[in-house]
């Protein structure tokens, strides 16, 4: 009997997946899928890492779903931008350019909020800031005009203090262009346009630097 | 003159380190902070990554801030347990335990929630599930006793309906003692227990798997 043992073909296959596709997932749980669904929209976050999430949230005995929640309506209701320096703020303007006892002469043009917790964590500067809300970048269609680089020249313009400007941006290739291209417009100003050292990193060592790493700190060696 | 540059030696950076300590960063949004707080509590997700999702929630500009949170609140609020098979639910029993055309004759035993939803995908089992909770796992201070294992006796105890019971963990060191506990505790019952078969997966090649994989396989062997 050749026929006894039923064989496998591709007919088969395309038929068990057809069926596959027809089934539904039998959901218990509309809300923990509406939960999954919102929490993978965030960035970095999948399905799997959402599903992990929402496990976590639904585990959890106290009120911090609760607080979650809170803490995200909160963001986008209560925190603003402030109108001179583009950065995250409570008020307008911000503490940082509200604060006296900031350094006026200096602007550090970086491109986004959390490059200024970043230098204020390192406590080195003390003048004001200018965040750009992103670099120029043509393959995100990100032109000059979407970046606040027309408040900053405005800035510069109108603030007879300023006469430094830093620029901080990353050192990659959407970074380097945004660097050129605020420079050049700065020429018109009669500021000094400074930008942060790139080279090698305090406590690495030399055979782990890479080479555009070490070329640059080459270019931009100092007299000791 | 030897002392024209200053010495860096040990009391300075001792100096400069204290310095660093005392001054605070200057944040400007509280909210943000909090936000960023909040969802650095998440699993997987550090202050880095905390940061990029309050970034990416600001530059929302739909509502999805306020979906995301509603969904939050009512995940912990209207998400409930079935209290037969212990699967989450927006409903007691849940839709799967309420469903008659599900076979009643079969439970499969799965660690978590989301085992059910990857199985419900599968479209394989047409019965119903038992969720344990977790599996036992010593190291995390996790005993038969937290999990959902006296649950499953009753049920299987008390329904007649039901002759097999499916294991279905993950093929760990833990998964692997919960089965065996589960397995000795049915002895006293009067269903079949059974696991998911586990060996080589489908549309892979032998030399991509690892070694106790290929033992499993090996020892499971079927006639062909």
């Amino acid at each position: 009997m050749l026929n006894e043992k039923p064989h496998l073909t591709l007919k088969h296959l395309t038929l068990k997946h057809l069926t596959f596709n027809i089934i539904n997932v039998q959901i218990t749980s509309e809300y923990l899928e509406r939960a999954i669904e919102q929490l993978a929209k965030l960035p970095g976050t999948g399905r799997k890492s959402a599903q992990r999430i929402a496990i976590y949230l639904l585990k959890q005995n106290d009120d911090y779903a609760q607080k979650l929640a809170q803490a995200i309506v909160d963001l986008k209701e209560k925190v603003t931008r402030c109108s001179i320096c583009g950065n995250v703020s409570d008020s307008d303007p911000c503490k940082i350019c509200d604060n006296p006892k900031r350094d006026p002469s200096a602007i550090c043009v970086v491109e986004e909020f959390n490059d200024v917790y970043i230098i204020e964590k390192s406590n080195e500067f003390r003048g004001r800031y200018h965040v750009l809300g992103g670099v120029i970048s043509p393959m995100d269609n990100i032109g000059p005009d979407k970046l606040r680089i027309q408040e900053l020249l405005k800035r510069v313009g109108e603030d007879d203090q300023i006469n430094e400007v830093i620029l901080a941006l990353n050192p990659d290739a959407e970074g380097e262009a945004t660097s050129y291209y605020i420079n050049k417009l700065m020429k018109e100003y009669d500021v000094s346009v400074t930008r942060i050292a790139y080279g090698i990193p305090m406590g690495t060592e030399l055979e782990f630097i890479d080479e555009a790493t070490l070329s640059r700190a080459f270019a931009s060696r100092n007299s000791f």
